[in-house]
């Protein structure tokens, strides 16, 4: 069994990350520019945010974050999105979610550029995945397609079932993962709450996707031996071990599953530490006009 | 078995729509207004487009055909596109393709306004199909939900294979049958040319849905007893015992299937006939701005 390690393999990317924006100073090109915009006071957006702004700082981007109060207006929103959309100095930015109920996080996605959409959770930034365009492809499923690729697994012809239909990680993995592309080229099939006969899917798997977001529901049992493991999942629970009171556990029985998986990702440490890579390789993508021409 | 009946559903479908352009004219409301642009001489893209005018002239549509010759610029088509995205007298157009090589589809397409967008190309709107919001579905993969809805094929739960990952049937109908909808609910395996063991993965299926473009692909033998069966296919053949010394059929071997489908859709006189009903049903949302709010 290969341990995947979100952790070194996130550090590694961002070392790469780093020495591209080196070059890219040296060369007197415009230093990377993420802004992130956080609306009330939420301690995991706060969190999230804080590592983003860390990040950043780390491969040598500029970063900003824009700060709201929970009683701004979705009209005072809007306008902070266009103004971005407009300035050139931003090379992409995102809208931390959740948004207060009073805006519609909908219309403030729609409105971001899709050229500065890094979170690619602009429609068109999906769509364009769906037909096989280049995109910017969510934190996420990004990070999953990044796994693939440094530790060459296979993805060609194997069969993927994917656990869980969100629209940030079910659904964009498996059309990732179904298309004319390396990684890709595999036979998806995505399951949900109203599959019927899941244990038998699971079964034929060579690689499953466990983002159901139900703690350890993945058992050994379910599994072919040898197959690919990617657990997605991240729910808080309390433990006396940690000194915090708490741990994190995911969507696979890793204690089990581990011995008779191929690859396994832990949790935390597996797609975790891979977000925020995502985050910043569309930044830089964003900077590089690879996706969008500038 | 039971026969799926295109035409007779696409009759009735249109005679709802005609009726209700009827009641809108007797309203005062404005007729809708479909324009196809047509680019060259092709004989296949001259025959779909003369059937969405007379389908148009059957429900009350107005309807207008913009002709250019092969020769036409990507500048100009660009400034046509332009030009009825901004004429309040149209509600939806479409870019008969394929176009001349020296133009770009996709660039044309893109262009699209996307609440005019009635063939549901634009990728906002294949990107909203994947959200889960409300988007126009482009032709073939709408008739086909269309006839799950008129024959109230249970999808809800059921093992669905779709075979063949084109950007406008494969996926699209994979991403509308996952989602939690009815029509939907069903959990999809899309498979395509890659795909390893596809007679294991629809002897499986309670659904088939064929689009590989492939004559006769899908046997008896691969199924399993009471599927229901869509055939997506049209492939023209020779054929001594028509008059004009060809037939259409499509990618299931229909003789032997339909003695074991529950339901199954013939070629032709399948989902065939259901792609024009589709545009003319996309058309009339436009005209009521059921999508997008005018």
């Amino acid at each position: 069994m290969i341990l995947i390690d979100g952790n070194k393999i996130s550090a590694e990317i961002k070392e790469e990350i780093a020495l591209e924006v080196q070059q890219m100073k040296k060369r007197g090109e415009k230093t990377p520019h993420l802004v992130a915009i956080i609306v009330g006071h939420d301690g995991a957006s706060e969190t999230y945010v804080g590592h983003k702004e860390k990040s950043c700082k780390q491969v040598g981007f500029d970063s900003t974050v824009l700060r709201f109060e929970d009683t701004v207006t979705e009209k005072e929103l809007l306008e902070t999105v266009d103004k971005l959309n407009n300035d050139p100095a931003i090379d992409g930015f995102i809208m931390q979610l959740p948004l207060p109920k009073h805006i519609s996080e909908q219309k403030v996605i729609e409105a971001i550029d899709p050229k500065k959409d890094v979170d690619g959770f602009h429609p068109i930034n999906l769509g364009r995945i769906v037909i096989g365009l280049p995109a910017y492809v969510s934190a996420t499923p990004a990070g999953i397609i990044e796994l693939f690729k440094r530790y060459k697994i296979e993805t060609s012809g194997k069969n993927v079932v994917v656990i869980g239909r969100s629209n940030i990680v079910g659904k964009p993995i498996s059309i990732l993962l179904s298309q004319k592309a390396n990684p890709g080229d595999a036979t998806v099939t995505l399951t949900h709450s109203r599959t019927k006969n899941l244990k038998d899917i699971v079964s034929k798997a060579d690689i499953v996707i466990a983002a159901l977001g139900q703690p350890e529901f993945l058992t050994a049992e379910m599994l072919k031996e040898g197959a690919v493991v990617i657990d997605v999942g991240i729910t808080r629970i309390k433990s006396e071990n940690t000194k915090s009171g708490w741990k994190l556990i995911g969507d696979v029985k890793f204690d089990e599953v581990s011995k008779k998986a191929s690859f396994i990702t832990p949790v935390p440490g597996g797609v975790g530490p891979m977000t925020i890579v995502s985050l910043l390789q569309n930044t830089l993508k964003a900077a590089k006009g690879e996706i969008y021409p500038k």
